[in-house]
């Protein structure tokens, strides 16, 4: 017996080391690409795309050569730890999700998308949905026929999903977002009937992007963003990406919207701060890596909105704000209405607020379910998207640029990432609930500017745990509870019938 | 036949597919590498390590795994054209190189690197060469036996040397840098004894990186560097790297040394230039690639000596200098005099001038040879060392940290590449001279801050040949010559004895 122990140990070391491989080319490519979005010079691209692309295609071809699934096999039958066993689980997700699918046919997506993009730009900036509409069309079929490839006996939407949600019930995200949708649709009506007048001019005026960055500094070293371990520079779309050992923030400045470039840098640092609690020794590993889109979303949307949108953060900030900008004398209660106010008229989803934010999602949700099912036909799509913003936000777009156009996700094919959006706010506000309880008095420590606290508990509860667990389980380990809508929902009818007096 | 030739080039199109593959891992591993020495936080570097040893480990896998071996023979067999020849002598010899060492000992070197550079910097921060002795011992042993793998019928040297120039022949090498030796030693000691005074206090002063920096910038723009294809940051040490679509140029700041950082910024130059004028259509095939050291610090001293530190140049650039520093007003004599300045009493390689870099260069050369032949043992290096200095430059290093411990290559166990440094330089006299034979008025365009017809002449004589013909073939078709020192000496003597009235 223990022979065997000591044989079957090294199988699983050598599939964790095959594994390493591929891991490390993931985050080499991941390297190249915040090069190319932040600081490539303009002419790069060719050389650039055929090193992603033989990267992609080399991490592609390690995780579903014969000798990973072979070791995988191995490993499977053997005796293993309850960790091990949990990092098996996601070798042989990642395994099948690869190597069920033909290599010429991710070619061919990602051939689609390649074409898909120029014409989305096209038709979007000539309002023109018959230009996008043929690549859609194609987008659609093949990733009918990619989902048919990993498992032709479930709901396609299903598997699409989860390229990006692996484990959670799409049910359950369904029924999730299906609450959500049914409280906020009256709560927004409500609020454009409430006459309450908000702050929200508060801070009309000129912000130079040079003190917006020295701003988006403190504030990222206000909340205890590592600077040895990570940058701060400027990308036209932010994103942040990166390891445990080099988590790099971007963001953007609109000179006239100062409060949207800080939320920005605050989202990014929850993503950032996630990466970075990742255990060391775990790089390279699952152990070592985040959990999955709705995970990552949390932790970005827990610090930009019950930390960044709290009247106690800008209790300790607005004097730190005040010094970059001494023209602007905002109280804090003024500040925290400016931050939180619901916007009248916005049909764009990432200039949207905190509440009409869900609905945008939701809409995305249920249009993208019903094109990959059939119910929806690529043409109907403009229609339909109209309606539904009438129908949930009491607004209708007058132009598809401003409606269907507006997001890039299915020129590149991704049916199934929107929704992870939502689901991140939603745990969002149920692991903050718990970290309530259990930190002493974390409102006033974030009104002293004291983060510590919080960022233990989330390194605790939820970073160090990698992928070990599946969300459920890792939302329960965290909270108690499988992850729900309550909590979000407790918050915003809190939030928003105090500020708008519902 | 018709079919038959069909084939043939289907096997040569799949070599070349599966090099590129190689050249893209490369190139990716040189991003990687290029973020790790300019941006990189403090923290990243146990990750990227393991990122580059993947990537290195992969790039060697495809280079040399059966399928590529066999493939080569397969097209070898065929029916080339020159061109297609000419590409396959090239992959032949990476293929070889990598092929015949095990990987097992490329590992120790890499492993003895590892320790032997902490070891090397600790020697040189205490000068106690005793410290480092057992890792160059280490090394040379190690490198011997590599030699000894890769062609055991040949001196171990000249296989070492060919790691870094593979195509010029070793004797060739050799004759000409003791043909140099032999006239640098009297002239040398000549200008000692000299009693002209020149201007070498004429960039006495303080200047502030930033300003630099935007010198630095107006420097790279005269000589037209392609900033849409290129970025200028500082490096501790500075280097360049890249692809033709992407060659990034680094450098440093000296407060007190404009100058220095000026021609370390035109040297670099010099390099991404090179890199930026291999053929696009052949980007990652050899083709498309630059030809080896030698003839890439060839293009980096071209730039440098013939024109950053002629008369002609600072009859250009002395205004654009002054308006940076208006507090400056050397005259263009003058500024020629203090960029062209012969050290007394320098020590160390890096901050030679450029008369007597050479023999700084001589001295490693004549010293690694007996290294690696077992004429000289390790615990005779300072001794050695310190003689030749006496000897060839008439000065004596008073500690091995001014003396054999100065630079890093041997801790990397990098023998035979000091060589390609001088070799350079003397190519780059031949290749001007050419140039300035070829185009008219070379002088006066330059003295009138054109540059076009110099970078014209480098591209189509040197640049876009990329690893097609040998050296001493690429010499002669741009020259008309073999590679020779006539040039360069001419050059030296000509210049010299008017500066020193010799």
């Amino acid at each position: 017996m223990a022979a065997t122990s000591t044989e079957e140990a090294s199988a699983y070391d050598r599939l964790l080391a095959k594994y390493k491989r591929v891991a490390n080319i993931q985050n080499a490519a991941g390297l190249l690409s915040w090069d190319q979005q932040v600081i490539m010079p303009d002419e790069g691209t060719p050389a650039r795309s055929q090193q992603m692309s033989t990267l992609s295609a080399l991490s592609h071809e390690l995780l579903t050569d014969d000798e990973f699934g072979d070791l995988l096999d191995e490993v499977e039958a053997s005796d293993l730890s309850d960790e091990e066993a949990d990092v098996v689980r996601e070798l042989r997700r990642d395994y099948e999700r690869a190597a069920r699918v033909p290599s010429e046919l991710v070619e061919q997506i990602s051939a689609a998308s390649s074409e898909a993009i120029p014409s989305w730009k096209e038709a979007k900036a000539e309002d023109d949905f018959s230009k996008f509409a043929p690549h859609l069309e194609k987008h659609v079929e093949l990733k009918r026929e990619y989902a048919e490839y990993i498992d032709p006996d479930r709901d396609a939407y299903e598997v699409l999903f989860e390229d990006y949600e692996p484990c959670l019930p799409l049910d359950q995200a369904e029924e999730i977002l299906a609450e959500v949708r049914e409280v906020l649709v009256p709560m927004i009506a409500d609020i454009r009937e409430s006459d309450v007048e908000l702050a929200v001019d508060a801070f009309k005026g000129d912000y130079p992007a040079d003190e917006q960055e020295e701003l988006a500094r403190d504030a990222l070293s206000t909340l205890g963003y590592p600077w040895e371990r990570g940058r701060l520079d400027t990308a036209p779309h932010p994103f942040s990406s990166g390891t445990q050992f080099d988590a790099r923030v971007t963001t953007r400045y609109d000179e006239s919207d100062p409060l949207g470039s800080l939320f920005s840098t605050i989202h990014e640092f929850g993503h950032a701060l996630y990466t970075l609690g990742l255990p060391d020794e775990h790089y390279g590993t699952p152990l070592g890596e985040s959990r999955n889109l709705s995970v990552h979303e949390s932790q970005s949307r827990l610090w930009e909105n019950h930390v960044g949108r709290s009247k106690s953060f800008w209790e300790h900030f607005m004097p730190t704000f005040s010094e970059h900008f001494p023209d602007i004398d905002a109280t804090v209660e003024e500040a925290y209405e400016a931050a939180n106010q619901v916007y009248e008229d916005n049909f764009i989803r990432v200039e949207a607020d905190e509440l009409t934010y869900h609905l945008h999602i939701v809409i995305r949700f249920e249009l993208e379910r019903a094109l990959i099912s059939g119910e929806l036909d690529v043409e109907d799509v403009p229609e339909a998207w109209n309606d539904k913003y009438e129908e949930y936000l009491g607004i209708r777009p007058e132009t598809d640029t401003e409606g269907c156009l507006q997001d890039i996700h299915w020129a590149y094919g991704n049916f199934g990432y929107f929704p992870t959006y939502s689901l991140g706010s939603i745990m969002a506000a149920q692991l903050f609930a718990s970290a309530s309880e259990d930190i002493d008095d974390l409102d006033e420590k974030i009104a002293a500017g004291e983060f510590a606290d919080l960022r233990e508990w989330l390194r605790e509860n939820v970073h160090q745990r990698g992928r070990r667990y599946e969300t459920n389980d890792l939302v329960k380990l965290a909270t108690g509870d499988d992850f729900a809508a309550d909590d979000f929902l407790d918050y915003v009818d809190a939030k928003y019938s105090a500020l708008y007096n519902l």
